[in-house]
C-alpha cells in the first residue's frame, strides 16, 4: 500500500495539527485545501496553472464523470490523471451528495439509489459496488464510499435510518473495492446528532478505513451548528488517520475546521464566487463586477503576491467580466484558490510554529465574511 | 522615430517577402499574423500563452475599447500595453470597419461616422480627430487611419465616393496624429474596382505613410476577387513600406496574401472557429464537437507540437466542450493560434530558403479548406 498519513504536529491549545499524505502521485501537505474539478477540469484553470497555485490535489465528481464523458473511457486513457494531464494526487467523491442534492430525480432504495440524468433525463443506478466500480475506473488517489447524505434540518429517525445504510453501504464498498493503489475513505453521518454522529463514528472507524470523511455538513445549517458537529466529532476520528470535512472552503470555515482537527478541504465556493465575479480577501469579499471598481487601477488585493495581484488591476477584471472575457474568470478563479490554498499554508505554519491561536485571532480581525 | 521596416528577403518567383519591423515594443519578423484582442484580451488567452504561442504582436480594437472601458482609463492605466499586461507590440484598428459592420446603426457625413453604441443604443461621433485622439490614448505601436470601408458588391459610384473620402479622412488623421512613438498607417480602399484601388493607392501613398493596409476585403467577397484585388494592389505599394491585410487569416488567404506581397495579416477566424469547437490542421478543418471524436484517444493533430496536442486527446477536448467547459475553448484556442502563427513561420523560412513555391505546393497537396 503506497498510502500512509505521518501526523507530524499537534497544537497543545486546540485541536489543529499537521500531517503529511503520502499517495501514488505524491505527498501532500496537510491540512490542505483541495480545487474542485467536476468534470475533469477545475473550472477555467490548466494544470499548470493549478501547480503554481501550489494546488497539492484536486477533486473530481464520480457522478459527473460517470455521466459525462463516461468511466471507461476516461480508464481506456489510462485513467483521470493522464485523461485530464494532472498528475498530482486527485479524489473522487461517491456521488453520494450529487445524486442527494437531485431532490425528486432520485429514489434511495437499501441496495442503492436510482436517479435520472440532470443532462439527459436517462435512468441510472448506483449501489456500492458500482460506485467503486466507477471509481476504481476513474483511478483516483483518494476514493470515496458510497453514502446517504441528508439535508438540514432532517428529522432524528430518518437521519439515523441514513446513517446505518451509510455504514452498511461501507462495508459493501470495502468489500467491492479492489485497487491497491487507491485508499478508500469512510464516511460519517448522523446529521446534527451529536449521539447519530457517535453511532456513525463508531461504525465506520470500525471498519478500518485509511481515512475518515465528516458528510452531510454545509448542506443549510447555521455555521454554529457546523462547528458544534465538528466539536463532537472529531475527536470520535482516529488520530492518526486523515480527517476530511467535505464540500466545506469559506475562510472561517476552514479556520474553525482546522482548529477542531480537520486536515482536508474542498469546496466549489473559491471557484464559484469567481465566476460571479467576487473575489476573496483578508478583509473579506470584494465584488469586483461593481460599478465603484470601474476605475481602480489597483489590484484586487494590495498584498497578495498571485498572478492576478501582481500584474492586472481591478478596473481591467472588472472590464473583463463586464465585457464577458473568459480571461477575466481566469483572473478572479487564480486569485481566490490562490487566497485559500495560502490561507491554509499560513495556517500550516502557525500550528508549526506554535502560534495557530495568534494567527486565528489576528484573522478575525480583519477579516469579513464571504 | 523608433518605426522602421526593413526589407531582408524578396522571393524571386513571386511577391513574397521577408521582412523586419522595429516598433518600440520590439521586432516584428514579416509576414506576421496578429492575433486578434478585440476588448483588451484575445479571447480566453492570457498574454504569457500568447508569447509561447510565438505571436509578435496582437490587435485590438478601437470601437470597442471606446465604448468599453473607455481610452480615457486606458491611458490612465499608462496605455493598452500596460492595461492588459502584453508588452509586445500592438495594433489598433481605426474603428473604421467596426463602425460600417453596425449597418443601420451608422451615418457616415462628410465630417465623420455618426453612430449608436452596438452595446446601449447610446449616440456617438467619430472624425478622424477622434479617433487619432482615442488611438492615441490607447498608445498601440502601430494604429490605423480612419476609413471608410464598403461591403462587396458595391456599385461603382459609393466605391469612389468612399476611397476618396478615405483619403480626405487619411489626410486629417496624419494632421491630428501627435504621437512620435506610435506609426499610423494608411488604408487602401476602392472595392473590387481596378482603377478605384489604383486611385486610392496613389493618393494615400502620396501621403508618405510609414505603411500601407489594404482595406475593404473579406467583406463577402469571393476569394478569387481578393486575390485579383491582391494582385493589382500590391504592385502600388512603396516596397520599402510594411502591407498589411486587414481582417484576412484563412489559411489559404494567408498563403495567397503572402505571395501576393502582403507582410500583415489579422483575423478572429482561429479563435472563433476554435470557440465553436473547430480546429485547423493541414488537412484542413476538424471538428472536434462532433459525435465521432468521443471515444477518440489521438491529440488533434498528430503532427503538431502545439501544447493542447502534446497534452490533450481528442476525447478530452470534445468532453470539455460538450461539457460547456471554459479550459476546452483554452485547449482549441491555443491550437488554432499555434497553427496560424506556425504556417506563417514556416511561409516566411521557406522564402528565406527560396523555397516558397514548393512550400505552396505542399501545402495545397493537404489542405483542405477551413
Amino acid at each position: 500500500m503506497t498510502f500512509k498519513f505521518e501526523l507530524i504536529k499537534e497544537c497543545k491549545d486546540t485541536g489543529a495539527r499537521v500531517g503529511k499524505l503520502f499517495t501514488p502521485h505524491g505527498i501532500i501537505e496537510t491540512p490542505v485545501f483541495m480545487p474542485v474539478g467536476t468534470q475533469a477540469t477545475v473550472k477555467t484553470l490548466s494544470p499548470e496553472e493549478l501547480e503554481t497555485l501550489g494546488a497539492q490535489i484536486i477533486l473530481s465528481n464520480t457522478y459527473h464523470l460517470y455521466l459525462r464523458p463516461g468511466h471507461e473511457l476516461i480508464k481506456q486513457a489510462g485513467g483521470l490523471h493522464k485523461f485530464m494531464n494532472w498528475n498530482k494526487p486527485i479524489l473522487t467523491d461517491s456521488g453520494g451528495f450529487q445524486v442527494f442534492s437531485l431532490g425528486d430525480l432520485r429514489t434511495v432504495k437499501e441496495d442503492g439509489v436510482e436517479f435520472r440524468s440532470h443532462i439527459d433525463g436517462s435512468k441510472h443506478f448506483f449501489t456500492p459496488e458500482k460506485v467503486i466500480e466507477i471509481e476504481n475506473a476513474l483511478g483516483a488517489d483518494i476514493i470515496m464510499a458510497f453514502d446517504e447524505c441528508v439535508p438540514y434540518p432532517c428529522d432524528y429517525e430518518y437521519a439515523q435510518k441514513a446513517l446505518e445504510r451509510t455504514t452498511r453501504w461501507a462495508e459493501r464498498c470495502k468489500t467491492a473495492h479492489q485497487r491497491e493503489d487507491q485508499a478508500l475513505f469512510g464516511i460519517i453521518q448522523g446529521g446534527a446528532y451529536q449521539d447519530l454522529r457517535e453511532q456513525s463514528a463508531k461504525e465506520i472507524t470500525s471498519l478500518d478505513f485509511p481515512g475518515y470523511a465528516i458528510g452531510g455538513l454545509s448542506v443549510g445549517e447555521p455555521k454554529e451548528i457546523m462547528y458544534e458537529v465538528l466539536e463532537y466529532t472529531t475527536p470520535l476520528m482516529p488520530k492518526e488517520k486523515p480527517r476530511y470535512l467535505m464540500g466545506v472552503g469559506a475562510p472561517d470555515n476552514v479556520v474553525e475546521g482546522i482548529m477542531r482537527g480537520i486536515d482536508m478541504f474542498d469546496c466549489v465556493l473559491p471557484t464559484r464566487i469567481a465566476r460571479n465575479g467576487t473575489v476573496m480577501t483578508k478583509r473579506g469579499k470584494l465584488v469586483v463586477r461593481n460599478a465603484g471598481y470601474a476605475k481602480d487601477l489597483s489590484p484586487l488585493d494590495s498584498e497578495c503576491s498571485c498572478y492576478t495581484c501582481q500584474n492586472y488591476s481591478r478596473a481591467y477584471i472588472r472590464h473583463l467580466l463586464k465585457a464577458n472575457e473568459i480571461f477575466g474568470l481566469r483572473l478572479t478563479s487564480i486569485h481566490n484558490l490562490h487566497f485559500l490554498i495560502a490561507l491554509v499554508k499560513e495556517i500550516r505554519e502557525s500550528i508549526l510554529e506554535n502560534r495557530f491561536l495568534e494567527f486565528r485571532e489576528e484573522f478575525y480581525e480583519h477579516y469579513g465574511e464571504i
